[in-house]
């Protein structure tokens, strides 16, 4: 059986001293890693509603587009600010230092729809959060998140609240 | 049979004046149509050696690593600069105005190896073909390139050269 951990590859000082960085490219690099990855989260996640997945740019976009397929429900992108090209709904978010801004489609998820949200990894929690409100702005619910890696250290769950949050690899 | 161009929607003058984007995101959005984009990428590049599928942030990433699992090969990543966490190659290439830059992980293709390059969509050409020489600084052979959206009208070829280029709808 796979072990994706052996396909995490720790990167120090990344993007900044003290940082220990995950870099999941070895694990996209294995075709049978990767596919190991996408059937696991599908399986975490096989008892929860999900009308469409949510993927948060970029690196988000590589599982959740893969998760969205083995689900066989539709894809929906969460961008960095002027990304998306038709109307939008914009949350803000605190960062460190200052802010940032995501963005998704008015029209990508519709009133009474469960959606999963996805990304890589959960740190501070500060991107999936607002990727969360906007889903909840259109009137959908998310029903759970998936994330490959979650760094259990860091208190991302005094932003996520009581959501529902599962993780593939949990560190700390 | 799913005709992929109705789920493509036109934006006029996005990013800019003058120019009518493309938006995929209708396409993402259906389960069906988003699986016959990958099935049908997949059939038009079934005759190409491909040992790795190589895909330009951030779109790339979407169809990259879907048309990856479908040809059971791993999936590389060509970001913008300062994305990726260990050594890396980078290229330059020339905007409209000013230049821009991408970057691959000097170990994420071998020597040797053949790789199909993935974008959403070729327009000038200039990220694609920094991506290709990318691949073959690393010594390994680009065997084709796939997009879902070729616009035809805008000279790419000057710059992609001789390079095989498969598209699944053409514009222009």
């Amino acid at each position: 059986m796979t072990n994706l951990e052996d396909y995490i590859r720790d990167i120090p000082d990344f993007p900044k001293p003290g940082i220990v960085f995950k870099d999941i490219t070895p694990l996209l690099g294995d075709a049978k890693a990767f596919r190991a990855s996408i059937d696991r989260l599908a399986e975490e996640l096989s008892d929860v509603a999900c009308d469409a997945v949510v993927g948060i740019e970029s690196r988000g976009f590589l599982f959740g587009t893969a998760l969205a397929m083995a689900k066989d429900v539709g894809f929906v992108p969460v961008r960095k600010p002027g990304k998306l090209p038709y109307d939008t709904v914009s949350r803000e978010y605190s960062l460190e230092y200052g802010t940032d801004r995501v963005e998704m489609h008015s029209d990508a998820v519709k009133k009474g729809q469960s959606v999963i949200v996805v990304d890589d990894l959960i740190a501070t929690g500060g991107t999936a959060t607002a990727a969360c409100e906007l889903v909840e702005q259109l009137g959908a619910t998310v029903s759970a998140l998936g994330f490959v890696i979650a760094l259990d250290f860091i208190p991302w769950r005094e932003r996520l609240g009581d959501r529902d949050v599962r993780a593939l690899l949990r560190y700390g």
